[in-house]
């Protein structure tokens, strides 16, 4: 098991899709009115693409137009100390291509914001790390987390 | 009940500081190499700011040296489709003062990464900005969402 410098479980690619293929909200970075900006969204990998429902004109419409954009998805269990997190960083496009758009108009994305025109945003995934705090580490720190609270 | 274009309620500053101020675990946007990336961090508010704890050398210290960096926090119920996220663009400093830090480094931040010598990174909340999905928008996205997934 490769392990970072601060003691975390490095994951594999293929560990952090996987992740990213069973979480269903994340977080993403993106830049605003020449301000960084983070705010959560629903969204569903397909093809090793990070997909995302937006209003036409919405905040994230307008800064996600062929942009570099981080993404994050995290778990962590606050009982146990243990968790992971996998940050992604690639370009945001808007998929226009007509049955592209089909297609990804039908993947299982939650919306939590009224309906209204919609927009569907493709995140690569060219740059993926991901991080695992394990058995071994929760335990390490359990004293530590303990006398922090 | 000030609502946005997409039907989300609005929170006051008041609110949004005291949603961060119960919360322990936020995600941070940063430039690190030119790119940006989103990391999730343990956190404590105090005095209006967010304090992050972090190694000396690592990612975050070298990323958060008086630049502009995004911050956010946010807690969903899937089951409800109800939730709320706070989003803060602010300056981070690194805490230097002796005073200061003594008193910063004795708050309530969880460690989920190994001890080492420690930076006390602080945050500025110049611009909060929140929103909360209510029972009304709840139901009304129930169908859709009951459909998505």
């Amino acid at each position: 098991m490769e392990v970072d410098r601060n003691g975390l479980e490095v994951l594999s690619r293929e560990d952090c899709l996987y992740l990213l293929a069973s979480a269903t909200l994340g977080r993403i970075a993106f830049t605003s009115r020449a301000l960084p900006r983070v705010l959560p969204v629903s969204f569903h990998l397909e093809r090793e693409r990070i997909l995302v429902r937006t209003a036409r004109g919405s905040q994230l419409d307008v800064a996600l137009q062929d942009v570099v954009v981080a993404f994050e998805v995290d778990d962590f269990d606050p009982i146990h100390h243990s968790g992971w997190s996998v940050a992604v960083t690639g370009v945001a496009t808007e998929v226009r291509d007509p049955t592209e758009l089909d297609s990804a108009r039908h993947v299982p994305v939650a919306h939590w914001t009224a309906a209204g025109d919609e927009v569907v945003i493709a995140i690569s995934t060219e740059l993926v790390s991901g991080r695992r705090t394990t058995g071994p580490l929760a335990t390490q720190l359990g004293p530590r987390l303990t006398r922090a609270r």
